[in-house]
C-alpha cells in the first residue's frame, strides 16, 4: 500500500496518524477501516456507525504505517479524487493546478495552501505526485480531504477544459508577459492558475496554452521561487482581489 | 564540517556543488580553499586569485561532501553572519526573523524568498536552525550569499535593537489583530516580519512584544499556513506596499 503501483489498481490508500484518519472521516464513504493498537485506541476520532475498528497489535500496525514512530491509528480509505469535469460543474472562481510537480512535499504544501486561500479544487495534472503518497498527505495536513482535487493525466486537456468552463488560466512563468503586481482587472476574474514543476518549471507549450503568463516580481538576487512559495503569492493574490 | 559543533568553534562551512561554491565566492572574502575532483575542474567557477583550488581523489572529495551524489566541487568557507548591529546601521527597510525555527527547509526558504522580495537582511533568532546547515543553504538556493543575514541568539533583544533602528516589528500570529490584506498603511512603514516556529508559532511574550500581531486571512478549512508560505505572503506584501 505504500507503493503507488498497488494504491493505484485498487484505488485504496492509507491515513497515518489521528489528524489523517480524522481528516478522511470528513469525506463521507472515505474511511473503510480503521486500525488501532490498544494502546493508541484513545487517539481514534469519532467513527461512524458502519465503520468497522479493528485492534491489531503494534507490529502489526507498523507494517500498515509509513512513520518511523508510528501513532498507532492508520485507517485504510478510498481515493478522494474526482473527475475534472464534476469539479467544473460547481462554477469553480479559483482552481490550483499542479503541472508535472515530482515532489510530495511541494504538492501537499500546493494542496494545503490552496486550502487556505479558498480555492474551489486542485487538480494534479500530467505527470504529477501521487496525491495518496503518505509525504504528499502529511504536507497537506488534512487539507487533501478539504476540497476536491482531480487527477488528469493530460495537462492539455485539462487546461482546455477549464478555459471552457468560463476560467481564465493563467500559467506562472519567469518571463510572463503580465506582473502580478501590476495585472490589472485581470485577476479578478475567474482563474485557473498552472504550476510548474520545482526544477524546470511549465513546458513551453502548456505555458504558451494559457490565456497570459505571469511572472512574480523579483526584487532581489534570487533567481527564482519555491514552487509552493510562488502558488501561494498566486493564489492569495487571486483571494485578495476576489474578496475585495 | 558536518556537525554544527565543529561549525561554530571555526566559524568554516563546506560549500557544497558548483552552485553553491559560486554564491559563496559571490561574497568577498568567504572562500578560503575549493576542493575539486580530476573529474569535476570543468565545474568550478571563476576563482578568484589568492584562492587555491586543490584537486583531490573522489574519496576525499565524497568526505568532505554533504550530498550522496557528490557534484565534485566544495568549498571551505568563513562565517558569513554578521552582528545585528552592523546591519541595522544601513537603515533597512524590510527584514525578515526567524525565532526558533527549526527546520533547515523552512529558514533556507525564507532566506530565499526574503532575497527574492527584496528584504534587506535576514535575522536568525532565539535558537534558531543553523544557516550553515547543508540543508538550509541548499534551500536557499544561493540566497544565504546574497543578502546580510545576523544570527541573535537573544529575540528579544532582536526585537527592541530592530524597533530603536525604526522599524515597526510585526508579529505573525494566527488570532492576530490585524488582518494582512487590511492593514491600510501599516505594511507601507519599514518593517521588521517576526516568524515563528513551524509547530509552535511565535512565543507569546515575543508576539506581545512584537508593536502589532497580523494574520493571514484563512478563507477555506485549513487550519493554519506552512511557515515559509507565511513568511512569503507578508513580505511580498510588505514589498508590494513598499514599491507601489
Amino acid at each position: 500500500m505504500s507503493r503507488r503501483s498497488v494504491r493505484t489498481e485498487r484505488r485504496l490508500f492509507l491515513a497515518d496518524g489521528p489528524k489523517a484518519v480524522a481528516g478522511a472521516l470528513g469525506v463521507a464513504g472515505c474511511v473503510v477501516e480503521v486500525f488501532t493498537t490498544p494502546a493508541a485506541v484513545g487517539l481514534v476520532p469519532a467513527v461512524p456507525d458502519g465503520v468497522p475498528v479493528t485492534l491489531v497489535e503494534d507490529r502489526a500496525l507498523a507494517l500498515l504505517s509509513d512513520s518511523v514512530t508510528p501513532a498507532g491509528v492508520v485507517a485504510l480509505c478510498r481515493y478522494v479524487d474526482r473527475p475534472l469535469a464534476h469539479l467544473l460543474d460547481g462554477s469553480p472562481r479559483l482552481v490550483a493546478v499542479c503541472a508535472e510537480v515530482r515532489d510530495p512535499g511541494n504538492a501537499g504544501t500546493v494542496v494545503r495552501t490552496a486550502d487556505a486561500a479558498g480555492a474551489d479544487a486542485v487538480v494534479l495534472a500530467g505527470d504529477s505526485v501521487d496525491l495518496y503518497n503518505p509525504k504528499t498527505l502529511r504536507a497537506s495536513v488534512g487539507s487533501a480531504f478539504h476540497l476536491p482535487v482531480a487527477v488528469e493525466p493530460d495537462p492539455a486537456a485539462a487546461v482546455d477544459a477549464l478555459r471552457a468552463a468560463g476560467l481564465t488560466v493563467l500559467a506562472t512563468a519567469a518571463d510572463g508577459e503580465v506582473d502580478l503586481h501590476h495585472a490589472g482587472d485581470l485577476l479578478a476574474r475567474p482563474t485557473a492558475w498552472l504550476f510548474g514543476n520545482e526544477a524546470h518549471g511549465l513546458p513551453a507549450e502548456l505555458a504558451a496554452r494559457a490565456d497570459h503568463r505571469v511572472r512574480i516580481p523579483i526584487h532581489g538576487r534570487a533567481e527564482s521561487l519555491n514552487l509552493a512559495t510562488a502558488a501561494a503569492l498566486c493564489l492569495y493574490e487571486s483571494a485578495r482581489l476576489h474578496r475585495s
